[in-house]
């Protein structure tokens, strides 16, 4: 039997990542889960990235980045959460965070000598987010190849977007088929210190409607 | 008079990010010193970036990113640097580092409303580094473009790298007509805490065959 080829996926502790990381193991990867603890609101998801890893059999590794001495984002800075729908950009925007967090998962990678990376960016996302994008995502595998010492010794770098053009309910479909337990992850933007979600922001609001669309229970726990 | 345009500027510490930024401020950039602290063993660096920035008059922040999480470097990790030089890529070379400084001071620009980053990258080091040749930085400003709110909205980033082509000696001359102090930058890869060169290393041998070569005296301290 060939050993399993190592892949870095990376992991916020929410529904997407988490189903990212179910996907990425039944496609045959062994998966390095990575989080980042960036000064986040929502730092309990870290908890649940841990709780996500363990039950899905894969190594983790939190990394420190202190985002928020640069700032610019409701996520990060004393910026209101808003619950209402934004048009455009919404303020929860983290500048230059997918590019960060894919930069950091391509150093492990290379570290790990693994040439495949996992990210569950998803539609729903990238109609706000401009680093959602499939146009993003391919801008950073090309720059992934000229990066690293791997890339210009012949290492081919793959990231993997497996959910990008799938709704939440489809999301959700699939993860509770690969055993994704939804109750361990946490999507809020101010979930309390128990993880529990507060039902109202834009993040919560496209969860429990894709529970709703998938037909299936709402497992979230609410405050 | 117009207001000088802000550029943020990756600011190590060493020879050659404190001759970028006088550079930037030279060619009328209002400049914003980024400094990272990344685990590095050569911390006393950034106690030479914050006199770098003070002397030549720009704001400066120093941001947490802890690369000894991810490792595979003799700079973050318990590798010995070496004392000779190396072919090919050098043990000292910290997996994705540009691309992670770069995507710092990316975030930054943008919460700054700045379009213009500038990187001391330059000709000896991309004989060995795969992040500071050319391509690489083409391919972050494409990057750069499609990851962000700004560039979404129309701006376009600029990463300059006004050292890219010079030798060390011709950046020390360079410098020296801005009146960068090279006896307030630490270049050694294991300077002591005072910011004393070991004298050794590769970093040490570039510089000091720079100064040689720029026929000016070498104000390094060494241990």
């Amino acid at each position: 039997m060939n050993k399993a080829k190592k892949a870095v996926v990376l992991l916020s502790g929410g529904l997407d990542s988490a189903t990212c990381l179910a996907m990425a193991k039944a496609q045959g990867f062994e998966p390095w889960a990575l989080s980042v603890r960036y000064g986040q609101r929502h730092s309990v998801e870290l908890e649940a990235a841990k709780k996500i890893a363990a039950s899905l059999g894969a190594a983790h590794k939190i990394v420190d980045m202190d985002l928020r001495a640069i700032g610019g984002s409701a996520l990060t800075d004393d910026i209101a959460v808003p619950e209402t729908r934004e048009k455009g950009i919404p303020v929860t925007y983290v500048p230059a965070r997918n590019t960060l967090m894919l930069s950091l998962a391509l150093g492990w990678a290379e570290v790990l000598q693994a040439a495949d990376i996992f990210i569950g960016v998803n539609a729903v996302d990238y109609s706000g987010y401009p680093d959602c994008r499939p146009e993003f995502i391919q801008a950073f595998a090309r720059l992934a190849n000229l990066a690293t010492r791997a890339g210009v010794e012949g290492t081919e770098y793959r990231i993997h977007t497996p959910l990008i053009d799938l709704t939440k309910a489809e999301i959700i479909q699939a993860g509770l088929k690969l055993g994704v337990d939804y109750s361990q992850t946490v999507s809020c933007y101010q979930a309390d210190d128990q993880g529990r979600a507060c039902g109202r922001c834009d993040s919560c609001h496209y969860r429990a409607q894709g529970f709703r669309e998938a037909g299936v229970e709402d497992v979230t726990r609410y405050c």
